[in-house]
């Protein structure tokens, strides 16, 4: 049996087991992001900013993907929200099964949103469906304009992109123009907003649109 | 047969692969280096500058690793220095077999130095070994200070530590001692370099350091 066909199976396995947590997420009327990226280019940062925007306002909870240490669900803890951390011990991506057995451990009653926050890696969480309504990749300025072409997956199967790190755009070398160019030459649907965490520059249009796609989810499925 | 079962053997079948390589580079006493980071930590510019300042002190040959695109190929190219770029259509990190194919379009005679730039990944390129002498992480400052105890394995594999962008210390949230810090943590006998491509300071120290690892290796072979 080759590699490619136990790939295949692992991949079919994993679609399955989304499936099912699409369901429970259907049932339970929750809206589901898959948040990937590069290590470092900001995901944990913009969910604090869009934990402390939405406070009193969604019912969020949060899992957290990481190669090693909880570091990242401590921040996210800080802010009063359930989380559950999923360290991979060296895996490069979550996958469904891993995300089955975070939901085990969440009291999903009341949660309107929920937030996976993936292993930082810009190429493996591209073909791993977890049952999200949306994969959201996180671009840092300082990455350079140039990822969404050396990385396509990535942005093939996003529906949002958020440019990060927008204040710092002075001082690298990247044209935002390009950037987003590159991002919507490889998809032209993706929906573009531009933060950053420091300056907290367009962090209140996403947490108004995140605030309306889960409101539009609940009167879907009233 | 396991998922499990089969990754050890692909890991065993590269770890011979990688033998064969490292005969070549101890029969043709070329000094050869692997560069791994996350995407857009700037493991190309680094090149760029190298190749610059090395320009008539050593002969250099460079192998790019991409998932899609010939970009870094092009940008090496420029410096007027041997060069092949691998595609991996999707696949995450370089192994000995795709360098193995590489080296057959490389003429490395006279050739002192050869830089390998792996897929931009902090992840999966730690377990392969491709037959070099040693790994080189670069980790930007603006990644934060956290990186090397949440993705422990490439700095434990790693010789080498550039901690690049440093320009950009001032304006980004990621304090230099602890960065480093944490990187000895994680692998006590890193070498740390501190590298800005922007003002190009560090870069005579690495290459300086380059020149002489390259000249040991000729007079050990001699």
């Amino acid at each position: 049996m080759s590699v490619v066909t136990i790939e295949r199976k692992v991949l079919e396995k994993n679609d399955a087991l989304a499936e099912k947590n699409r369901e429970l997420f259907h049932q339970s009327s929750i809206f589901v992001l898959n948040m990937v990226s590069s290590p470092g280019s900001g995901k944990t940062s913009i969910l604090e900013r869009t934990l402390e925007f939405l406070n009193g306002k969604l019912k969020i909870a949060v899992i957290e993907g990481d190669v090693q240490t909880d570091f990242d669900a401590q921040r996210v803890a800080k802010f009063g929200v359930p989380v559950v951390q999923i360290v991979t011990h060296g895996g490069c991506h979550l996958d469904a099964s891993l995300v089955q057995d975070a939901l085990r451990s969440l009291d999903l009653n009341g949660i309107q949103l929920l937030i996976i926050e993936n292993v930082g890696n810009l190429v493996c969480p591209s073909n791993y469906d977890l049952g999200e309504h949306m994969k959201v990749v996180v671009a840092s300025t300082t990455e350079g304009d140039d990822k969404p072409l050396k990385y396509p997956a990535m942005f093939r199967n996003a529906s949002i992109l958020l440019v990060n790190k927008i204040d710092l755009v002075p001082y690298v070398n990247c044209s935002l123009s390009a950037l987003k160019g590159n991002a919507l030459c490889m998809n032209p649907a993706l929906t573009i907003f531009e933060t950053s965490c420091t300056t907290k520059q367009g962090i209140a249009e996403w947490c108004n649109w995140l605030e309306k796609q889960t409101a539009d989810l609940q009167k879907k499925n009233q």
